[in-house]
């Protein structure tokens, strides 16, 4: 964990006084991923698992589909430079170029457009209780040394309808997303039939993001946007939201909740 | 408020049982901004002060300076666009393909390569005491009522050491301080004595956001990052974080907080 905080010096004012003591914030540290030998991104995160946010991010931005599609992988960690070498025909600057600036002026969801052109509908039978999801989201708002160090991170984990599969957190609740879906397409861990929890709330980005891998369950312990709950419901994936202490709600396709 | 929620029904899962209920949560919608008719961006956002948004977007990226640079904006609610014309020299193609594909590879805070070199360190004498900021963020917390109903937007204000002047909201916590400087920068809001209270974490680019329109003191009800520490303390602002009850920690700067 040493190297996903740092500790400050701060002055404390309280009712009581003020007294001089010391914080632990979560590090910030960008990263730049190359694809292709072209300069694709910097974006800001924890410093951990940049291999899996790499290949995490490229997959959900469409960019490699699986395992096959990747080359090489070489990460430099003090300069914060992973280089992905990947079987696309279009360039790295073209994909990012057209999702940035020609997208569909004023369309939907038009900053996704190269993005989010896979999104299908989610087939997945799979249950789980209501039982289970309350004791998984206890075990994972309890998982994050960091979070409990710092209150300065996001966390997410794939499941099964009993355990943690996989487990990250980041400062971006997109990025520990795509830590997660990095690991498992590298690892050929299968997310079809899993289950997504997340720390951040959920909007039509992070929709998009879980539509892609299939999966057809997601449970966040916080709130989710009007997009959020549309998709999910367009997209046959069951949204659960607000999971504290023993409460639940649950959005859409409540199929997959079985009885308690 | 209105347009900014939108109700669902759910299924509520509690310990006495299941029951058909209704939730509130926060609106998101995606907005094009189009600068000297060149389409630059679509961000999501809630659907309120669009033109704040862009402006202070805008703004934020360093793509216009004051007031005097604006020519023209032009909003369309319905289809969430705004169109802005500004005195620039540089199209803003050329800006944004600057920033997100060749900003240099791995250095420290790559992605702002364009928007930061205005960072300038803050000058500002300003003083408030611990009392006033207690004060403040008691306030302020209960100023959000899309936040009471939906608990899925960010809050930002710009005050003076005794009231609230600017207060506004998003899905985004980027988005509800761009929409605060927005409104100062068209309405000639002096911003370069101003406290900014934000409900979201301090990271870099907050710093870099506040340190371009000069805010010498940043408080926040959540937590920094190391990034956001370390830029507040080098560009001389006042950051105060985790202001909770009658608890506040001071990283940098704790000159400009006044005896209580």
């Amino acid at each position: 964990m040493e190297s996903e905080i740092e500790r400050f010096p701060v002055l404390r004012i309280t009712q009581e006084g003020k007294s001089n003591t010391e914080e632990t914030v979560a590090r910030e540290f960008p990263v730049t991923i190359i694809l292709n030998d072209e300069e694709l991104v910097t974006m800001l995160c924890s410093p951990k698992d940049m291999k899996y946010l790499a290949i995490g991010f490229l997959a959900s931005e469409g960019l490699l589909e699986s395992k096959d599609d990747i080359r090489r992988v070489l990460i430099d960690d003090e300069r914060g430079v992973v280089r992905v070498e990947v079987a696309v025909k279009e360039s790295a600057q073209e994909v990012v170029f057209k999702r940035l600036i020609t997208s569909g002026c004023g369309r939907g969801a038009s900053f996704y457009s190269t993005a989010d052109v896979h999104s299908q509908k989610v087939e997945s039978q799979v249950k789980i209780s209501a039982k289970n999801i309350f004791a998984l989201a206890n075990e994972f708002q309890h998982g994050s040394q960091v979070y409990l160090a710092t209150h300065g991170v996001h966390s997410a984990a794939l499941c099964n309808t009993n355990q943690i599969l996989v487990f990250n957190e980041d400062i971006g609740r997109h990025n520990a997303i795509d830590k997660i879906f990095g690991k498992c397409l590298l690892e050929d861990i299968v997310t079809a039939d899993g289950i997504m929890l997340t720390s951040g709330r959920i909007t039509s980005e992070i929709l998009h993001k879980v539509a892609k891998r299939g999966v057809p369950i997601i449970i966040s312990i916080s709130a989710p946007t009007n997009l959020g709950v549309r998709i999910a419901d367009s997209l046959g994936i069951t949204l659960v939201s607000g999971v504290r202490g023993k409460k639940m709600n649950v959005y859409t396709n409540d199929f997959r909740i079985a009885e308690l």
